[in-house]
């Protein structure tokens, strides 16, 4: 998150953006993690509403400002408003790392109510970007995430669970993967969201049925026995 | 929404909480709105949230200042904060109707995000609650609802949307049933929501599968020729 004072000046007080940026590869599902500067403190990419600025295209900024994505798939999927959702001491902490004053009445330690918005993207094509006020920024996969500031880790479990219950009826689990791919790699990727294991048959049934996957003439080249059928989504 | 400024002292800036409360009769599917002191000015309940409450809590507090309902079923479903999204016209003739000052620095006339959230209630048990602030408060068919002020009309029909992507998986439909009802009402319901006619056999055999239903002895006793059973969810 930027933490320039002119940044603060120029934004709605009390209100901040989360993203929970999910990624997937060979080594499972991950999320974006950022560790700010010179501490312990790991927590979700974020940032603040400008006053001229509609939400979720501040949501949108966030994505870029940690990555290079813009105009992704990002969606809202809920807003966390308890009153005591701040870890302030965490929070001092973090703004001494970043050389912040932490004079009571500073703008970052007010109350903050956190809209909280998903992004579902091909990790191959991310780069990530640091900013001067993180010493790490990170793909972490989703059973190694560390205790987050706040109620991050509850936001991010939030997440996971909204991207559960969706990924049923809506094809967005595209956006996690790249243009071809393999059966066993979709498969991969609905038993680590869905967190249980599918019946292969079953499951390419399924699939097949739902009439959106195109089979393509290529045919996976990595190591494997018999190279199986790469597939992509219609448009 | 109560506009005493006492109240605009004790709540944070910048956060509206809307709630869309459905109810169902046998004139259909209705949500309840309320139409501003002299004015035609028709909206959805509203209040602030006060510096010393969570989010939900304030949701639960504007449910309560428009019906009797308490601890009911009540969910957030998404926020709204485009910059533009306040009908500035629409709100200065709001403000003078109730009595406010229309000063270009009001605590009314800033930027407001809005929390919305969505109850369902048996509209068998409400009583409405007029404020000092309404003319009316009222129970509109949803097909018979005028234009609301702001992006009530959106926040409506996105609630709309999210009640009929969620009734198929989850058994949220009962809160909007007295405690008996028969199978006829049920399929009424469902039909309203979805926006579409149900085969009745179906609709019965795919509902009774579930199995969250109990058929009571108790028979319908309206005038219908052969009294139908009546149903409840169970526990």
């Amino acid at each position: 998150m930027r933490l320039e004072s002119d940044y603060f000046d120029k934004s709605l007080p009390h209100i901040v953006i989360n993203c929970v940026i999910f990624g997937f590869d060979e080594e499972g599902l991950k999320v974006l993690t950022i560790r700010y500067k010179n501490s312990d403190i790991w927590a979700l990419p974020a940032g603040l509403v400008l006053k001229e600025e509609d939400i979720d295209f501040s949501a949108h900024r966030v994505l870029k400002e940690s990555t290079n994505l813009q105009n992704h798939y990002l969606e809202q999927f809920a807003t966390f408003g308890k009153k005591d959702r701040l870890n302030l001491k965490g929070l001092e902490k973090l703004m001494v790392g970043v050389g912040l004053p932490t004079s009571e009445d500073h703008f970052m330690l007010q109350r903050f109510i956190a809209i909280s918005y998903l992004a579902l993207v091909d990790i191959q094509k991310v780069t990530l970007k640091h900013d001067g006020y993180s010493d790490d920024i990170k793909w972490l996969k989703i059973d190694q995430v560390p205790p987050l500031i706040h109620d991050h880790t509850d936001i991010l479990t939030t997440a996971l669970k909204y991207l559960k219950r969706n990924i049923y009826h809506t094809p967005i689990i595209q956006y996690l993967l790249p243009e071809y791919f393999t059966m066993k790699e979709l498969q991969q990727l609905y038993e680590v969201i869905l967190q249980e294991k599918l019946v292969r048959t079953n499951f390419q049934r399924w699939m097949l049925n739902k009439n959106i996957l195109e089979r393509s003439e290529k045919k996976y080249t990595g190591k494997a026995h018999k190279a199986p059928y790469l597939y992509k989504f219609k448009k």
